[in-house]
């Protein structure tokens, strides 16, 4: 019984189906996978995220890609650039990593002054008429009235208030505070566990991980209270976080997102919704939003 | 800022409100927290798992304490029970660590003869009627019609055709299988990321890990298709797996659950359905069955 669950994943059969095929072959005999259909995609489905909207987390192995949400948090993408830029991070460390919930990263000590520029926000939601780019999914919810992406990032809606608002879903990004409810960035931290959507308007998520996610998700669990290490556990240090855009064009991650306003990814939602694959004997016919897959590739020739 | 997200976890209050509060106090000025609530529990409210229903997977970093879930899959815990006391997985491996989802361990080379007894078997459901002690939430779930809790486990309903399911919930153990349906728990899985909720009824969950997961989410992910380890990356070893009874008294891991079907954890519930600590500006009002926490605690003189 080898390679089980290998149809779960959707990425199993590489039995390309060649370009060109529309929803109706999700009905055919042979139902199509993820991985066909991210095979048969048109090269203008994907995009390349702007390097001044970008991120890199470099810890000793490895380094994080996390893109910003602009839109969402315009004064946390600001600020972020600004300590980004003068090198806030560089040095700090990763301070905490629960189990099943968060990695954090810090200035725990407090020694460090926040650049000029830098100023306290509260964007726990943005106005849906300002997000007229939210597009919504057809599936419930149990936290949103609506869910969908709004530039790429897995949001809900209300449509009664006209607000939008980053979800927390695994490898979300988020300005950590404490309480009141004003956050600058300089405080970040990233799911590594089941989506901890009580958190949805509580917290200004600013972005998400594109890359390196298990370099976070594999950190050793502290063992202090909700997993902040303790003294005789080395925190992990960051080596230094770094806007793609100030980094040489060589050293650069070449990396390609799938639109979420794409033929291609309205059919990885469909298929991922509805199991056709023989591997499963019962249709979920329903999908959670944090599990509708936000296919990241390397682009051709890198 | 320091200590953020810190209200979020419910368990940075310890101060004790004592013994004896009810779901009342839930609406007083000072909300109380999980940490509270179980500081505040009775006795009774606890209980210690079946040594003969309880697996420990020694692992070179430490042991794995799985509960069996033996109403939901009587053949399957039958069949894992003979295949631990003929120490069957022993030095086998962990072959299989995919991120945002499984760990997975079998005999990968396919050498070893099951034992005696071992009966593939289809355990997807439970008849409902066989389930009574099931316990429904009020919450309602996207993949399921109803959602609460069967012997302590995370578990779907549909009343309609009498059936109850375990839920793939963070931490929770599967048998794996190829298809056909048909598994004896000689693959074993775990779930390490966001709730793949779709295997619902498509396998057969056995169990939960109930002490030592973060010794398997922290497995460095494999870098091969679907997680699988390749010939560069060495496999974790399997020490061994017993059943807790097979163990002498005095290496047993002292362990607590809190019932599900306790008046404590029904305010721990509700207490996560509804925020009303200070830090929290936007309450949920909901909870997915996922974010139940399930607490587990080491007895007190331990």
């Amino acid at each position: 019984m080898p390679r089980l669950l290998g149809s779960a994943t959707g990425l199993a059969c590489l039995a390309s189906l060649g370009f060109g095929f529309g929803a109706a072959s999700l009905l055919d005999a042979k139902p199509v996978t993820v991985a066909d259909l991210l095979a048969g995609s048109p090269a203008a489905d994907w995009r390349v995220p702007n390097p001044d909207d970008t991120l890199y987390l470099e810890l000793p192995r490895g380094r994080v890609v996390i893109e910003l949400a602009t839109t969402a948090v315009p004064q946390h993408a600001s600020n972020i650039k600004s300590l980004v830029r003068a090198h806030y991070f560089d040095g700090l460390a990763i301070i905490r990593a629960q189990d099943n919930y968060v990695v954090q990263w810090d200035d725990e000590s407090h020694r460090r002054s926040l650049p000029a520029g830098v100023r306290p926000a509260v964007e726990f939601t943005v106005d849906a008429r300002a997000a007229a780019r939210f597009e919504p999914l057809p599936d419930r919810d149990l936290y949103a009235t609506q869910v969908g992406f709004l530039d790429g990032f897995p949001a809900g809606r209300d449509p009664r208030t006209h607000t939008v608002w980053l979800a927390h879903c695994y490898g979300m990004v988020g300005a950590g505070r404490d309480d009141p409810a004003e956050s600058t960035g300089a405080e970040m931290y990233a799911v590594i566990g089941h989506a901890p959507r009580q958190l949805d308007r509580n917290v200004a998520l600013f972005g998400r991980v594109l890359q390196g996610m298990e370099i976070l998700s594999t950190l050793p669990r502290g063992s202090g209270e909700m997993g902040f290490y303790t003294a005789s556990e080395p925190p992990v240090p960051i080596t230094s976080i770094r806007m793609a855009s100030d980094v040489p064009q060589s050293e650069r991650t070449p990396i390609e997102v799938l639109r979420t306003a794409s033929a291609t990814f309205r059919l990885v939602a469909a298929q991922r919704r509805e199991r056709h694959e023989p591997w499963f004997k019962h249709n979920p016919g329903a999908i959670d939003l944090c599990n509708v897959p936000l296919p990241v590739r390397t682009p051709i020739g890198h």
